[in-house]
């Protein structure tokens, strides 16, 4: 059975409500009816210092959270918009995933290798798109492939006003409502085609390649003249 | 036998030597010696009418683009860099990509469905990753699946220099040579992926679902109370 | 008198209605009120050819966009958003103006020095802030000064949606109304102040200093320690 | 005298050196010479939980920090670059200045209104530009004036390599002394300005208009016609 894991990049520990948690609620529901188990990790009710580094020594739960992430097939970065971006402690865990070690030893391949990613953003007003675009090459950038349409948002008009879910704003908004099944069925359809299909690639030999020459050596490059 | 096709952005038309196209010509060396046919564009050699739709009438030669891109399993992006971002002829034809009508009536697909992107960024210093963001998310919206580490790019230090190429600069730099092969690598591996798997998802059906009601109403939210 | 110019970076030409022409009008309502005189240009109006250059020859109506910005106090860059990001018409001005000449030989000082920026940007949904940030640092680069708060925008829910102005659409909109009186009075105070205590700074000398040394050996850094 | 106050965001505390600061030193001691007090904060080094809010309660130490914000005259933010983006401990700061009240009450003008912010950014490579971009829009909407060319960075070739200081790596780049220099002569420039010439608008009267009626209503638009 294939496993969806979002990571809820809230200001607010769960004392608290969330809007990203309503909107993350939401594509998990429709992915769970298309047979994946679903998990979320609030990510401010853990203790994660700053760093590049996969564990900080004692008292640093990002380990517990790396093991999350390391077991599943979907992971699907929630964040609110704060100033427009993302927020510190969706910054804050792409660098803690940044300083990770490779999923791999033998072909090196980087930790969200054979990984789809998935993006559930809300706020007020404008940003979505940019804070997706943060993380969407951070992401990808550490392995994940990026099937299409697997981001869903949902944002109000410019300047203050109110949020996804209060008082049932936003939950009958047919686009937000389209991008939702189009990023559930995209993730499940590639986190298949990838458990069924991993990748192949070899980064430690092509790696070694580069270092021992430029590219102009490599028959590759004369091939095509 | 796969495709690919570069459009390179330069702001310059082949009259003019371009360090970007350097760049694809590299990645393209390593793509055509995995067995799949290249091709690029220059676009500032065609005549391209700002705009959101597919044809601007006479004169206009993105319909011969559109079919260019229509036929291919690769598309890779190559742009320089220019005040930090996306140059303008980039922009110009994600614009026109975006006025592009779907792939497939009855799917609903997007232009860029069972298509795999990469790109090829050059410039002076800086801004490499920002103008790779830029493309991503668009290219992804419109349908593009991104493999990981699709990108690949070359820049000096802070501030004015060389640019790629220039008497041999960055030829021979490993990180963008390892780069170059992990993104020609993954991009082939993917495209036959694709080709072999392409993706079913109906995003007009999905559409509908998302038009006769909210998510609520849907079996997939209802079921994982 | 001071002079305020907008550079509409619509990618329609005057033949069509502009969303943002309408934001500019109405910030433009607002500045005239407080006696500066204003002009807008829609630069899909001109034939602007691509480049890094002040002038590209024959038929290039480039400089005569750049006399009226070297005559204006204030300029404002009015934008549509076009995938999430700031329109090709809008990204062509920031290259041409990256190739113009500095404001003065004897300072050094880039063409924007001692005119101050504003920014009016639409669209449907999502998109203006990140629109807004590309403006900001590459004008800022090229010597403009930012007052605080003079950018106004409108924008609707995610997705697809009306324009500002169709049918009314924006024009009672609370904040976007605030923002435009917050950035016509900043614009226009700014630029008297401006006006009346020009910017002493000059490039050159200091250009000189950099490359006669390290900054160690610079009074400057000697005398902190 | 003027004061000058730099947060540096990088993701160690002062056990550890960094980068950014070396970089925060050079500008710094340039702002000395021209007879401004400054002072550093590495925000690593006190504890500052997330949130919108100017007082987070027992413990939280950013009130603290808030106070030498509000005596500063000039702001700098130095950040190191993470994912080609700014650290999560600059986007905290961020948040946390969000939530601070306007610095005036009458006025209603937001917390930075009068200082001058300046940017130092460093990073192995890319992403300087970007960062810049995420600041200075942010600190714009806070109140802060952003004078022309007040940012400074180094960044090395694409891909890991040396950071800024390392056995003196990037201390004799000519681009990176010339722009702190600009930055510098520029900052304090401007902080004199506005010390003598504070802004005068009144963000209330302003907001009081547009939540009475539409800008039509206004004689600024009417009189335009």
């Amino acid at each position: 059975m294939l496993t969806a894991l979002a990571l809820n990049c809230s200001l607010n520990n769960s004392s608290k409500d969330s809007h990203t948690q309503t909107l993350i609620d939401r594509l998990f529901g429709v992915v769970e009816s298309l047979g994946v188990r679903t998990k979320t990790i609030r990510l401010a009710d853990k203790r994660i210092p700053p760093g590049i580094t996969d564990d900080a020594g004692e008292g640093d739960e990002w380990p517990q959270v790396l093991d999350e992430i390391r077991k599943a097939d979907i992971l699907v970065f929630g964040s609110p918009i704060w100033m427009g971006q993302l927020s510190s402690v969706g910054q804050l865990a792409l660098e803690r995933l940044n300083g990770s070690p490779p999923k791999d030893k033998q072909t090196g391949q980087f930790i969200l290798y054979n990984k789809v990613v998935g993006f559930a953003v809300t706020g007020n007003e404008d940003g979505a798109q940019n804070t997706i675009r943060q993380l969407m090459l951070a992401l990808n950038h550490l392995g994940a492939t990026v099937p299409p349409n697997v981001d869903t948002y949902w944002l109000g008009e410019a300047g203050p006003g109110p949020s996804y879910g209060d008082d049932g704003t936003g939950l009958d908004h047919e686009y937000t409502n389209k991008t939702t099944l189009y990023a559930a069925h995209n993730l499940v359809w590639f986190a298949r085609l990838l458990r069924e299909h991993p990748i192949p690639t070899n980064l430690k030999t092509l790696g070694k390649r580069a270092s021992e020459g430029s590219l102009e050596a490599m028959p590759s490059a004369v091939s095509r003249k």
